[in-house]
């Protein structure tokens, strides 16, 4: 989407910190090891190295492994543009599987397409990777899966500020 | 969809065990906890218990879970009712995360909507339980997804069918 | 999606007129000859006769037409759940056509799955029908489309209130 | 999405007149009043002038209508890259309606975003020009809408081959 576009410009200290936190957080990723790439205002990269234990049943990694790499894509996206008191929700995604996701490494870019007050809609594209000898990225190879999501800036519950049990 | 409809058909025991085989060559879906709650002619149910390492910033488990427990009911309600000889894909899929997913376990309902010859429209219902203390689900809670997908039927890669390594 | 659900409670006259108001000022649905079948809280039905004007190229009505009707039936059932100072606006909706739009008569019936004080979600189903001598729908052939939508409830432009041209 | 590609290559003649020929069959293209403005290989451009008759109750052109644009740009740029005696069908959409319609003309791009045998992913940005004073448009106003589609190329029925009425 951002092709034509110029460089995207780097974000504050504040709001990068606030996106690093804030992923810190999401136990899921951490589970699947989901990690930055590269953060800046209105686009966020995220990669995820391909696991033997994030399959479905012919080796590949499972759509449900890289769709949650997408839709953390498109939420830390759309985060990098909202005011520092407010979260994030995901309010529905809609993703087409291209290719088998087959390759050493997952690389998500997801890109905001629509800022609003309340609503965000958000883009991304999944890409498969070959990595060089020392495990980092040297080939692109396929793109896996584009994903078209709405994203929704909340107040987040006085609970979750005061970091108390949620469940 | 199939409030209204009759009880679904039991499935003949091979494609039981076909369905059984997939859930189980599918590692993400152990990594995750999923299991089958219910398997039945276009119709298969799966259960997701909590866990602290599957969640969102709040707490609440992860819309990429979440997706993925309802991406695998509609694609095993598909495979329910296309021939033992073809595998199923998912082609697309678009989901509404309805509410906070909290609760001791999430439940997706997969139905065929459509059966094609080469592809299958299905939907999915993911609703949030209160368990009893024996760890059984009690109480449905409230509505937390709701998924449209499309599945395509294939014939698996030779490689898959030989049980190689595909990577 | 409510076939198991009691009886749609009846609208109050004022919701129902507000809606048949709202439906009578989208020109686009005059145009397209579409009708209201049954309004009722949560739910729309929506009726479109088939018309050779409105076709593919194979001769059955086009998706557009098709998905016009769904989105209608979907943004009118939201509308008959918020304050009657709102207006609804489409955020997205995905469809998924099911079979060739041949019939006589194609019925959407729209229903909120979730209402929220911003956003709602609904789904739509679409249904051909064959009708008798008369003009009324007879018998139900197949299921045509599947829709799911998010509508939002907006404060309507103080230009859109006074009835001011507003192109 | 193809912004950094290079120039689209020009369609053959007898694909590009297939492509005339199917747009002019489909009737509600037509009472539209959607019309060609690029074809290329991948890659469709078709427009759309507003009309009062085709709008919402805010006066804005219908999302039915700007859907029913977006779709075909998506459909013919699939039905560029297929062999002539196959058609295309939409098989499912999405859309995100991005901002409210206002504007003399409407612009569809749809693009391949992954070409296959029997399904081919596709996407269309739709976006609101200002017109000169001869009807040319002139100022790209706003994105209206982004779509995510996924078309199927079939055997196109021996009916409709022989041009017989279908309905």
């Amino acid at each position: 989407m951002s092709a034509s576009a110029p460089t995207p410009r780097t974000l504050d200290r504040g709001t990068e910190q606030r996106i690093r936190d804030g992923i810190g957080r999401q136990t899921l990723l951490t589970t699947l090891g989901i990690s930055i790439a590269e953060l800046a205002v209105g686009r966020v990269v995220l990669d995820l190295p391909y696991r033997t234990d994030l399959c479905q049943q012919n080796g590949f990694m499972h759509a449900g492994a890289i769709t949650t790499l997408a839709d953390s894509a498109c939420g830390y996206a759309a985060a990098s543009l909202i005011p520092e008191d407010r979260d994030v929700l995901t309010v529905e995604f809609k993703v087409n599987l291209l290719s088998p996701a087959r390759g050493d490494r997952f690389r998500a870019t997801g890109e905001v397409v629509r800022a609003g007050r309340t609503l965000t809609v958000c883009s991304a594209d999944v890409t498969a990777w070959a990595d060089d000898g020392d495990g980092n990225p040297e080939t692109s190879l396929v793109r896996v899966a584009l994903m078209q999501a709405t994203m929704m800036a909340v107040t987040p519950p006085a609970s979750a500020r005061q970091a108390t049990p949620l469940r």
